[in-house]
């Protein structure tokens, strides 16, 4: 077989179908964010840069940049080096991951937390090793669970039913077609991140107690943002005491990286004694650690960030709607604006770019269903005013352009 | 089912066979390594901690406390930030990615190279993807593959063919039942990290030619340690060009986090398109990437902690050769002391540590397999032949107080 050939043309077909990504190369400012400086091809030629303002960051809350987070990640340079030197059972357990795993189970309201390299190693280490090890064990998971859930049930071979996103219904039906004695895992998230939506978490935390299933809640896209302390919905709705194992990220609102689940001493103690995932790799940077928890940290004090985030979130919707650019509405902070095609999605995203400086990068496959291709926009607390109107005139002037649909009045 | 009772039985289990870890709380000092201060609950009180000489980390070189490491990371968190941001694709790709994946691809002498979040999910998602998407894939694994590589082509869901570890004539013997016309990868590593033996790389990959199939060669516990620019292994036995895929990690010899491919363009973006794994994850933090630059850019240019370390592998062996203490011999950089039994493995580490404040973590199931348990010593540059010899001591001390066996003269 000629690989190359085939590599070749794999990546032809993907080109051809309006899918092949080019990776926007930029370079955020402390102190300046969400603006940015892009390099067209990655040189290092001054004439080859320009300015941009980021309109699709998950460092929600801009803590990426927080004198707080960068204090702490720089003096755990300077004391305890760059990394942990080796896997956490291996040498490489330092104090600051010890502490964060403390800061997230206080968080959570939990006995305990546990950290991986990334949110999506936690998702598929976790599901990965319950699926494989409670015996019999069937996993029930809503339609649209992200690809880091799915690729861990998959890998689990646990038998696995899915059912319809966000129907509590279905989920009910589908609990009831199993053998009563059977362990059951019900999979969900809290914010789904394409489209913004919400799950019914009291709904569904009822019905799993009925049919006496654990509940596994990824709330990646909303620890740090919702919540009186950042724990997330289920802390907002008063629910977290109701979800068996809490997964989280610190890589988005957090502003740093790594992932975790919270959860009992026992489930968490467990998974770190037999998940793959979590044993065999080297353990997060100390500094990466220190710096999410002090995010983690300042983010249980202070409301400031989510409060002006949300102002932000409803000044653009307000301006969308008065503009009659069509939006999916949702009650989350995330905006996204249905283009439904993947040619004309990187198009629009190309002239924003080039010429209105507005980095919002295309949805397209594989994260979104094909013909569900959409711009997605995540306001966040330092985006000022000016540029939220600067993005709605760019979208208004390019929907006339293009002659795109305008949502109904 | 009663889940929670579940886990802790399952724990109980572990306890009682000897099998349950327990994580040393470190903080290593910048400027001292290989010393670390140990706090035996993790608390901040002052009477639980004690200094310790760490004998057991895969920082093999202490680039991990390197001046130009860490100026890299703080000079990058001070003007970028502390985290990405977003996936690579989704506004999470910074200038220090690019630079990284130039100077690894550069490294190996290879087109191109694409970082992950870990040399764990870089074998994962790697094996991965060739092994689900190359339509009708053997991969022929050697059977001392680590678990991340194991991991990633179970998830392939791709026929397997195990071959003997290191035996290049039942690896011709498993290529040679495979139909001509099917995609064939040959997965194996160099340096294989319990026992520190190398891979025969040129008559695997003579073997591997001969049977038209793909070359995929872990380094993970060779880069920046073999080779005249730290290139691995394949460099040092100029073989690079003949792997198909060089796959390799920034947590280890490199001192920082974070793994990699080296290929060709087409794979390497092959990979980059299709790899669940790489695609939906938040990107290195541009910090992280940095420090591994700086790391990969010394010791390109530096043999001397390369030299360094030779020589006190060699002192550590000779003075355990004239006292008896039986090792398994080997051409790398690491030091097995055999012990074969998870009780007596873990009563060692904990006398060594607590009577004598040397640090070496018991090497126990599922790490190796059972029976096989073992004190795995990894000399760095920075030890002192004072430390050296305070370990042989200690070691010569505890087989007499144990009764353990000698290595015949
Ligand atoms: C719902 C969801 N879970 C998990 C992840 C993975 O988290 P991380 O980026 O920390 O790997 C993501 C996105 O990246 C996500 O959208
Ligand atoms: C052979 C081998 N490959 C890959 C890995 C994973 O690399 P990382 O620690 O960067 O996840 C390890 C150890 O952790 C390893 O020993």
């Amino acid at each position: 077989m000629d690989y190359e050939a085939f590599f070749r043309g794999e990546l032809d077909d993907l080109r051809a179908e309006g899918n092949y990504r080019v990776f926007a190369n930029l370079e955020r400012h402390v102190g300046a964010f969400p603006r940015a400086t892009r390099r067209r091809d990655g040189t290092m030629a001054n004439d080859d840069r320009h300015e941009v303002t980021v309109w699709c960051s998950n460092d929600y809350l801009g803590m990426g940049q927080h004198p707080a987070v960068r204090a702490a990640m720089v003096e755990a340079i300077e004391t305890c080096g760059a990394g942990a030197g080796g896997t956490r059972n291996i040498s490489g357990t330092n104090v600051h991951h010890v502490e964060l795993e403390r800061e997230l189970a206080d968080l959570h309201g939990k006995e305990s937390a546990l950290i991986f390299t990334s949110g999506y190693v936690s998702n598929w280490a976790s599901l990965g090793t319950l699926g494989a090890r409670l015996p019999g064990c069937v996993i029930v998971s809503d339609a649209l669970n992200h690809a880091s859930m799915i690729e861990g049930m998959r890998h689990s071979k646990a038998e696995r039913k899915i059912w319809k996103h966000n129907d509590v219904e279905d989920l009910a039906r589908k609990l009831s077609q199993i053998e009563p004695g059977r362990p059951k895992v019900v999979a969900f998230e809290s914010v789904y991140s394409m489209d913004g939506d919400i799950a019914p978490i009291r709904e569904i935390c009822d019905v799993a107690d009925q049919y006496g299933a654990m509940t596994y809640l990824d709330e990646v896209h909303a620890v740090g943002l919702y919540g009186p302390r950042g724990g997330g919905v289920a802390e907002r709705e008063g629910l977290m005491d109701r979800i068996t194992i809490i997964e989280g990220t610190l890589g988005k609102a957090f502003g740093v990286m790594g992932g975790y689940i919270a959860g009992s001493a026992a489930v968490c103690d467990w998974v770190r004694s037999f998940a793959s995932g979590f044993i065999f790799t080297t353990a997060l940077p100390p500094a990466v650690a220190a710096g999410a928890c002090a995010s983690i940290r300042h983010l249980k004090a202070s409301d400031a960030e989510r409060l002006a985030q949300r102002r932000n979130v409803a000044l653009l919707r307000a301006r969308l709607d008065q503009l009659g650019i069509p939006h999916l509405p949702n009650p989350s902070h995330i905006v996204p604006v249905m283009v439904k095609d993947p040619v004309k999605c990187k198009m629009l995203s190309d002239i924003l770019l080039d010429d209105y400086g507005i980095y919002v990068q295309p949805i397209n496959y594989p994260t979104v269903p094909k013909g569900t291709e959409r711009l997605r926009f995540t306001p966040s607390p330092l985006h000022t005013e000016t540029e939220i109107e600067k993005l709605a005139q760019a979208l208004h002037a390019l929907w006339s352009q293009c002659a795109l649909a305008r949502a109904a009045a």
